[in-house]
């Protein structure tokens, strides 16, 4: 029987909401992968359940965090190695912030398939990844819906896509006013319509903030200046993003709220390998797909990361790096919803803009917004 | 300066609909196209002028239904001479019913590109252009906006579709009720909602007769079973058609209701031209996408046509005949909108179907079927 080369893993985050998915995917198709290496932060009991499940050769977890030590026969490794090592294939980006940047540009570094779900790296530092991707002859390959969606659009059409059609549910404060959103809870942020995530990219999506930061990524992802790359409000999450070519005709992916599809995509491309675990759209039951503009006053923070991404340079670094830090404050309960709009613009007016800046600027300017943006907190609430 | 090399085009039907269509794609992108053939049926007026303006070097009209001669330089020639003339790339089926066919088989015949938007070729004799056309290295490309949908998505994505989900705008008639059906009028059946069609073509979108002829000519085009072709209700008519892939993506293709678009990508596919006369997707005014099931009680042609497509052999030959003389007898205003699936139903079930025919079967059974169905009319009528 047909038998084919299992794609060797190492999964980064794997604690995470992408890390665990990844691992569904790795289960309903097990003939297709081996998991080499999991990474995770501090939630030790759930990588240690992983662990006995995965058998992985090499784990990594945040030992500065806790004096636990994990007790198996897999190999203790940073980050920077598990992304680099010479039995994995493909490397899953499942970190959130800054934290996947280095490990990014190792796998990068080493000519890997990198299938990338953290957005910082590209948004932060894309001018630095992608020329290295390129240099290595690495891929890398979105796990976002949306940028999933644009590249399977993207198959077999090379350089003739002309406008990027990027959708957004919306999130939970669409139909609010501005006065409501004022008096949003961390409890409300983190309901979202249609997508389950993580803490951050649920609280980014309430604020529009993780579009504004899609933009940027689909920018390097895609070499599509940001100028071309439009934003439509899309509640139902069925569209996951959209290409216009130069003759006008338009292409969507299509299929419901489920991050596993675009994983096991970048994952097995170009093999479309039937899972019988993914959801299957019904067309009987889906009654209706609705489109509205983005409001950019309601939505302050998506203006932000647009306007962040064609000044380019270090603004970027700085819009993500006050961004985690105000979401991280509203989610103790210490800002408003609506001040973490006004803590990133503040940062991002203050700073000083570097352009082509290497990775050592970009650490530098991340440690200042973050100091920066605290302190504006501290200052001012 | 670049100059592309010109595609030499013969069109057949070119005083039609998909005719004069494509003659305004030459016009908007007249560096890319050279008119070598024009065929038109009875409308020399029109052809004149075509004639006039892109002076090609072979005509043909049917000399039959005129005394009238038509004065001017180009050389009289068959419509199978000319589907098969050397100077000729691209040849343009925009002709209606069965004139199609013999010229298809021609064109097929002497490996041309064959853009295609007379769907009766197709429906009827399916296996054997097919066949001809990968024995003579001849390509079938769609113009029906619905499989140059399917097409487009399918492009860079070999066997990986698992079904074909054809949208269908449901016609002027899809809230009517059986009863307010039998009363409607050509002139009723003629409003096409979205589309500009020829008269034929309009009044089976009104049956959903159409459709099913698209499910048989979307088997034959992409190898896909008829059990696998899906049919969608979609009254805006902006997804044109989609594809659900082995792993449930799903693809669409988009664009405002004109033939213009899917014609000059039959023309110039893989390459998407810009072409300043076609209509954009405005996403701020397009407000909603609705979805339905087609209702195969009140619209029997569409079941109809599924049936004999699953039968297959002559079956649909036996469909499209008894549609032809039936649309025809309704647009005279001789039978009700309702008879026109009673006759065909009544033809198909008196007809014995005749497994693998050759194109000579075809035609005594198209002309049985044609007989047949007058005689039917006349006596019940």
């Amino acid at each position: 029987m047909y038998e084919p080369i299992k794609i060797r893993l190492a999964i980064l985050g794997s604690t995470g909401s992408i890390g665990q998915q990844t691992l569904q995917v790795v289960r309903s198709l097990s003939n297709r992968f081996t998991v080499v290496g999991l990474a995770a932060g501090r939630n030790l009991d759930l990588l240690a359940k992983q662990v006995e499940e995965f058998h992985p050769q090499i784990v990594y977890y945040d030992t500065e965090s806790t004096s636990r030590r994990l007790e198996c026969s897999a190999q203790f490794m940073s980050l920077e190695g598990m992304a680099s090592y010479p039995n994995v294939d493909t490397v899953v980006i499942g970190t959130s912030g800054i934290t996947g940047l280095i490990p990014t540009l190792a796998a990068v570094g080493s000519g890997k398939n990198v299938a990338i779900a953290n957005k910082e790296p590209l948004v932060m530092a894309g001018h630095i990844i992608i020329e290295n991707a390129e240099m290595n002859d690495a891929s890398i390959l979105p796990i976002d819906s949306e940028h999933s969606a644009m590249w399977q659009c993207m198959i077999g059409e090379p350089k003739r896509a002309r406008y990027l059609i990027l959708t957004a549910s919306g999130g939970p404060f669409r139909n609010y006013t501005v006065e409501r959103m004022k008096k949003v809870t961390p409890k409300q942020a983190l309901q979202h319509p249609s997508w389950k995530m993580g803490k951050k990219v649920t609280i980014d999506s309430a604020t529009l903030m993780n579009k504004g930061l899609e933009v940027i990524e689909a920018h390097w992802l895609f070499g599509i200046p940001i100028e071309d790359i439009k934003i439509v409000i899309h509640p139902q999450s069925i569209i996951h993003s959209m290409l216009e070519f130069y003759d006008y005709s338009v292409k969507a992916q299509m299929g419901y709220p489920d991050m596993r599809l675009p994983i096991q995509y970048a994952l097995l491309h170009p093999d479309r390998v039937p899972n019988p675990d993914l959801p299957r759209i019904d067309w009987a039951k889906l009654k209706e797909l609705t489109f509205e503009p983005p409001d950019y006053e309601k939505f302050p923070c998506l203006k932000l990361a647009i306007d962040a991404g064609k000044a380019g340079g270090t603004c970027p670094t700085v819009l993500c790096a006050a961004d985690e830090i105000a979401v991280d404050l509203f989610l103790k309960e210490k800002i408003a919803f609506t001040d973490i709009s006004r803590l990133v613009a503040e940062a991002l007016e203050k700073h000083e803009p570097l352009m082509e800046p290497g990775i050592e600027d970009i650490i530098e300017v991340d440690d200042w917004a973050r100091a920066y943006t605290l302190e504006l907190a501290g200052k001012k609430i």
